[in-house]
């Protein structure tokens, strides 16, 4: 069965990302990780305040993992405001995510001006020979409106 | 100028990985991270005791990281026992490492009966144009010599 996405857990990945704007810590980036229709983690990048793997779909992942006690995230999905990167696409592949689904593309992050990796979820899922479920342009515009604002932010970062 | 690998880095890669033998945390999996042969970071693989993110290489950036207080490890060298899979390979991209050196290849962790994407570094750099210098095979019949030892282990937990 095609897992049917729900507006209100991208809209929560969309709202983490807004706080990164209001403070230095990282991009404007937010995922959310559900199971069975509860949420587990809401995160946004912290990169800048942490380390470069501080991507919001890796803070996702360790979050729900302390909240599961295990790094088994099988029957999860995530929803992430941008294409999960390939370091990303590892990490749900690792914790055996169900179904990623996605708002804006890889190339519209490298549009923003953030150093992208020019390989894709599909590429990787097709290389890698993965068996998650992918959905892409999932409220595309609203996530997209994280980069316009993003990129009218004075001392804006991209890394 | 190419860099000229030194034995003693990937020897405690190895030394690291070791001690997973002695406790239930993860993998046969070690790194070394060091910056004009200084050493900021030695970590192993802490997947079963954390989560799926904690490869030997990601906690070694995480650490690496907070010694130098920025996301970015440019002029960072990163010896791992086994090849980087995607996930620590983006990583290593996103921290900006400039060298990776391993041992045994993602194909000999497959062997040993982990889940591997089959995507390799050499394919990840040539699709994501990626600048990272790779020395593949160093120190490879020290570094294999950690899953003879993993799959001889009473209880061995692949992932």
């Amino acid at each position: 069965m095609i897992y049917q996405p729900i507006k209100n857990f991208m809209r929560m990945a969309i709202d983490d990302a807004l706080v990164n704007f209001k403070m230095p810590t990282g991009g404007p980036f937010g995922a959310c990780i559900v199971k069975n229709n509860d949420i587990l983690a809401v995160s946004r990048n912290t990169v800048l305040a942490e380390d470069a793997t501080c991507h919001a779909e890796i803070n996702a992942i360790r979050t729900a993992s302390r909240m599961l006690g295990t790094f088994n995230l099988e029957n999860c999905v995530i929803y992430s405001t941008t294409e999960p990167c390939p370091m990303c696409f590892g990490a749900i592949h690792w914790a055996r995510i169900s179904t990623i689904i996605y708002g804006t593309s890889i190339e519209d992050a490298l549009n923003a001006g953030f150093n992208e990796l020019t390989v894709f979820t599909q590429t990787m899922k097709q290389l890698g020979n993965s068996s998650v479920e992918i959905i892409e342009n999932f409220m595309r515009d609203e996530c997209m409106e994280l980069f316009t604002e993003w990129i009218k932010t004075k001392n804006n970062i991209t890394y």
